[in-house]
């Protein structure tokens, strides 16, 4: 409801806001929360092990309670394992997450979906035991009311931690299956370099594919290890306004998720951070093009 | 000459190779030269630094009294910048470069196009201006016997220095252009992750646009800056082997760099390293497939 008040108002902005909580990730869940009201933001993606340290009930009964929105949980997936016993394991602890996120009422579950096994070059083969792992988790996945989306990662993480590395791949991944499945991520610092997203995000609205909308910007020197080096928005070089448009194109008007991992943020107060975050969405995601 | 005794040796692999001098960075010029001599390598790809501080008209000669083949020169580019002076400054850098690679009878150029200029967010801008230079410099590069080849670099450098990050962007830019101005260059470490690599692969051969293909593979964790990260042949995840068939089978035969950034093999000998580049080569990207 706090969206709808916020929209009527005159500020749609806010009604957009979702913060992924690893943004914030100094919060503990109930500092998330309080935060989160304290700001006027009545959205929140987060993340499946600090959801289990507070309890996943308890967890989705204070999300519940302060009237906050969960837009998706983070994260399923490694999905890419040639190990029987290790991927009866891995389709064990997506079912897992895919009740959590029921149990939280989060309509999404993120799915990374994992590097290349251990010793092995072969993408192509990788790629397609995640096809098949998605042929069993997306019906459970739907018969609780949740969709699996899985998310394109930027080509750097391609060996070690997703094959899937662009929205085009992504989409012909989920399109094997029915949309209430299996939807697709765009995250902006994944895919803001490759010259094809702007159809792609076409054809992913055209399906009704898009399950999330994430932001962050890319700001180099990338640091080692490349996982912690996201940017605030506004800081690097994506064009955020240009995404958020190509999306509101495709039909995704829903809610916008602010997901930085930057340990430079961590290391601040929670509520400035979020304020600015806001504030930074606002402008460059939002406010007029620059001149 | 020696490429050919190879060949009639029975030993077809030490024909294909050349050494990029950057992957003995340890070495100066002369040692490039006697090292390669000693190891029967009879190509290599220069750069254009240590030439110039050697001197172009001598290292042309050193090179070719040695008998030595020159695949590439190393590099020209940088041709995004929107400043008119600057953009000057960068097509006259760039004819020296051109020139440079005429002397060392270097039938290619590589073009590393540049990123984004600073507190710019548009790539497509920037990739246009990258056209406009290729039509400048294409005549004047193909007047003196030297193709320019348009390398796409791993999308992780897409903001700070190349704006052309896949090989079908590549080809969209050289296929304005004659095939004997403007080529590309296939280079595994870029490009490895791309699932549509292999059709862009194919249609970069059936265009005789294939200029240069150079071997590096993709190692993790990535050092801070990403830039000298890359592995020595068979480290990584990359199915060299494949990658070659697909080359070959687009109709290039020729020469094949070895171009490996990585300041764990700067601090070895640099006979030791060439030594186990070759025999690296040997095993991964022409011995029989693992079983």
């Amino acid at each position: 409801m706090t969206a709808l008040r916020e929209t009527v108002t005159g500020d749609p902005v806010p009604a957009r806001f979702s913060i992924n909580q690893e943004t914030v990730k100094q919060w503990s869940l109930p500092q998330l929360v309080r935060g989160c009201t304290a700001a006027g933001v009545s959205a929140v993606g987060l993340w499946r092990e600090p959801v289990q340290g507070y309890g996943v009930a308890a967890a989705a009964a204070l999300v519940r309670e302060a009237g906050l929105t969960v837009t998706s949980l983070c994260r399923g997936g490694f999905l890419t394992t040639s190990d029987p016993d290790e991927r009866k394991a891995r389709l064990e602890d997506n079912r897992a997450a895919i009740e959590e996120a029921a149990t939280l009422g989060a309509p999404t579950l993120v799915l990374v979906s994992g590097g290349l096994p251990p010793g092995s070059r072969d993408l192509a083969g990788a790629r397609e035991r995640v096809a098949e792992a998605l042929a069993e988790l997306g019906p459970y996945a739907a018969e609780r009311g949740v969709r699996l989306a899985v998310e394109p990662l930027h080509p750097m993480f391609a060996s070690d931690r997703c094959v899937v590395s662009t929205l085009a791949q992504a989409l012909d991944l989920a399109e094997r299956f029915p949309a209430d499945q299996v939807g697709v991520v765009v995250d902006t610092y994944h895919l803001w370099w490759d010259d094809t997203v702007a159809a792609q995000i076409a054809r992913a609205g055209a399906g009704g594919r898009i399950a999330a909308f994430q932001l962050a910007d890319w700001v180099t020197p990338l640091p080692e290890g490349v996982l912690l080096g996201r940017g605030q928005l506004g800081d690097g070089a994506v064009d955020l306004r240009w995404f958020r448009e190509r999306v509101e194109e495709a039909g995704h008007t829903g809610r916008i998720e602010v997901e930085i991992f930057n340990p430079a943020l961590w290391d601040r107060d929670g509520d400035e951070v979020l304020a600015e975050t806001l504030d930074r969405f606002r402008r460059h995601a939002f406010g007029p093009a620059p001149a």
